[in-house]
C-alpha cells in the first residue's frame, strides 16, 4: 500500500502510535504525539515544541506571497501552534531552502518578514539551517515555548461545552481564491483584508493570558479548516460537535471575496484554513465571561456550537438555517 | 546579486549579523547565530537547539540510503551538532515531507532508524509534522538539549591549543563514492564499513561528559569536512590553524575505499565531510589526559595540529610530509 492510499489521518496516527508506544512512556513527556505540539519536562518547566514546513509548490506559489509575507508566514504558523496549547511562545529557529537563484533581496526580505512576526509577538529568532534546495523553496518553523500550568489539548472537550471560535473564518482562504485566480484586489480594502488574512497570519499571542484564566478543556488552530480542525478535537476527544451554521461568523471581506471569485462564503469558512483563528471547547458556565474577556483585549469569540453525546464520536455535524442536520466534512489533507 | 554569486559563507555571515543585531542583546540569549546551534536560557536552564535540512537529491540520493538508515541519520547530524556545544541531547522533533508515492512500509522503516538512533543515544523523538513534498524526500530535525556549565564554541580556541580530531576522518566520504560509482561492497568487510559510515553516522554522545570534564577552547562537528569545519573555527576564534597532514588519522577502510574508488584518501579526509567527528581545541597542558580520558570512553582521539598567531586570522594550513606549508581549502558549501 502506498501513502496517498493510506491517507493523512492514518499516516499521522500510525507514526503517533509507534512513538507513543516507544517514548510516551517516559515521564517527562507530557503532551507527546498527536497534538500539533509536545510538552516537555525540563527541569520543572513546561517546555512547548512544534515543528511546522513548507513548501514551495505545495503550501504556496512564489507569485502569491512576497518574501517579507513568506518570512511572517513560515514563523506564524508554527507561533499559532505554540498558543493553542496555551503556552507563552519565546523563540524560533528557521532550516530554509533556497535554489540559489534567487536574488539576495529575496533573502533580506523573507527574514525581514521573519523578524517583524518576531518582533510583534514579543520572540526571538535564533537563526536556524540555511541549505540549497535545488526544486523550490522550502521553510521549516521551529518555536519553543513556556506553558505555566497544564497544557490546553485537543483531547479535553466535555459533553456540555460551548464551541468557540475566535476572530472570522474563511478570510485567509478567500484571499488564497484571490490570488489562484489573479483577481485585481488592490481597488478593494476588502479584498485586500483578505489578502492580507493569507498572507499575514497574526497568532492569537496575547489570548494565551485569557485562556490560562478560564478552564478551557480544548483548543486548537484553525490551520487546516475549521471542520476538519474541530474533527480533531472531536476524534481526540471521543465527542461529538454539534456547529450551528447560523452562527458562523462570515465577515462583509469574506462574503465580497466569495462573490468576486465565485465560491460559497459557508463553504469556505467550514473548510478553506489558514485563518490561525483558535477553536475552543469552553464550559457553557464561563462562556460569557470568557468571550468579554477575550473581547476586551480585542479578540472577537462567537459561539458557534457545543459539544454532544458520545456515541458519534469523532464527528462534526452541521446544524442548517432550515433546521436539518448533516454530517460536515473537508478541508486540506496532505496525502 | 544572485545566492549563488555570494556564496554560502557570506549568506550565513548576512543572516547572523542582521539577527544579531536585532535578537543578541536579549540576556536570554547565550549563544545566538554563528554556530550550527543556539542556547537559550529558560528559566536559568540552558537550553540548546538546533535544526537540520536534508533534501533529497541535494543532500542524498534515494537509492543511496534505505529508509531505516534515512531515518537514522535525520537525527543523528542534529544530535551531533548539541553534542558539539557540550550539550546532552534529550529529544527530537521530525518535520518530513513525503511525495506520496512511497509505500507504507518506507515511512515505517524511517521511523524505525530514527527510533533506533534516538534509542542508541538516549533521547526521546516526540514526532513533528508530516507534508506531501511532490518533489522529493525532505527531512528537517530538531534536537534539543541541556547544557551544565558553559556551552563549547567555535571562537574559543586559543593560540597554542592542540587539535584534536576523534575518530577516523575521510570513511563516510568515502562511503559516498562508493555509492554513487555503484561499488560492490558487500563483500568486503572494509567498504561495508564505510558504507556504515556514510548512511549511519554515530554522534560521540558519550564524549560529552568528558569534554565537561576538560577545559575544552573550541569545537564543532565534522559534517561539511575537516577543512572547511577547521576554517570555521578558525574564523570564529581569529587564529588560525595548521594541521599536520602526516598525524592525519586514515583507517585502513578509508585506504581500501579510496583504491577501489581511485581517489586519494588525503584528500577525502580533509574534505569529505559526514564524518561527525569532532575537532576539538583542547590546551595543550591537558592534552595527554583529555585523550586518556576519551580512549577510556573507546573514542579515539588524535592530535592532528595547532592552532597559530592571529595574523592569518581564519586560514588552515596543512603541513606536508616534505616539510612544506600550503593553504588547504575545500569542502561542502551549499551554495
Amino acid at each position: 500500500m502506498q501513502l496517498k492510499d493510506l491517507g493523512e489521518y492514518r499516516l499521522v496516527a500510525r507514526i503517533c502510535e509507534k512513538l507513543e508506544r516507544t517514548f510516551g512512556i517516559d515521564k517527562r513527556v507530557i503532551v507527546g504525539l498527536g497534538d500539533d505540539t509536545a510538552v516537555l519536562d525540563i527541569n520543572g518547566t513546561k517546555l512547548v515544541l512544534t515543528i511546522d514546513t513548507q513548501l514551495e509548490d505545495a503550501h504556496f506559489r512564489r507569485r502569491w506571497m512576497p518574501p517579507f509575507e513568506l518570512g511572517w508566514k513560515s514563523v506564524a504558523v508554527s507561533v499559532s501552534d505554540v498558543v493553542a496549547m496555551g503556552g507563552k511562545p519565546i523563540a524560533a529557529l528557521l532550516g530554509i531552502g533556497l535554489t540559489g537563484e534567487e536574488p539576495v533581496a529575496f533573502v533580506d526580505e523573507f527574514y525581514e518578514g521573519a523578524i517583524a512576526l518576531c518582533q510583534s509577538t514579543g520572540i526571538l529568532l535564533l537563526g536556524g539551517d540555511t541549505v540549497r534546495s535545488p526544486l523550490g523553496l522550502m521553510f521549516s518553523s521551529v518555536v519553543i515555548g513556556i506553558v505555566e500550568g497544564e497544557p490546553i489539548r485537543r483531547s479535553g472537550a466535555q459533553i456540555g461545552d460551548s464551541i468557540v471560535v475566535t476572530g472570522f473564518v474563511g478570510e485567509a482562504s478567500a484571499g488564497f481564491w484571490l490570488l489562484e485566480q489573479d483577481v485585481d484586489f488592490m481597488s478593494s480594502p476588502l479584498l485586500q483584508h483578505c489578502i492580507k488574512r493569507f498572507r499575514q497570519p497574526e497568532p492569537k499571542v496575547n489570548a494565551v493570558q485569557v485562556l490560562r484564566s478560564f478552564p478551557v478543556h480544548a483548543a486548537i488552530d484553525i490551520s487546516d479548516g475549521l471542520v476538519i480542525d474541530a474533527q480533531r478535537i472531536a476524534n481526540a476527544s471521543k465527542v461529538q460537535i454539534l456547529l450551528d451554521l447560523t452562527k458562523l461568523p462570515l465577515s462583509d471581506a469574506l462574503k465580497e471575496a466569495a462573490k468576486v471569485t465565485g465560491r460559497d462564503p459557508i463553504s469556505l469558512a467550514l473548510t478553506g484554513g489558514e485563518d490561525y483563528e483558535l477553536l475552543l471547547s469552553v464550559p457553557v458556565s464561563v462562556l460569557t465571561e470568557f468571550c468579554q474577556a477575550l473581547k476586551a483585549i480585542d479578540i472577537t469569540a462567537h459561539p458557534i456550537g457545543e459539544v454532544g453525546a458520545h456515541h458519534d464520536e469523532g464527528q462534526v455535524l452541521g446544524k442548517h438555517d432550515n433546521g436539518t442536520v448533516s454530517l460536515l466534512h473537508g478541508g486540506f489533507q496532505h496525502f
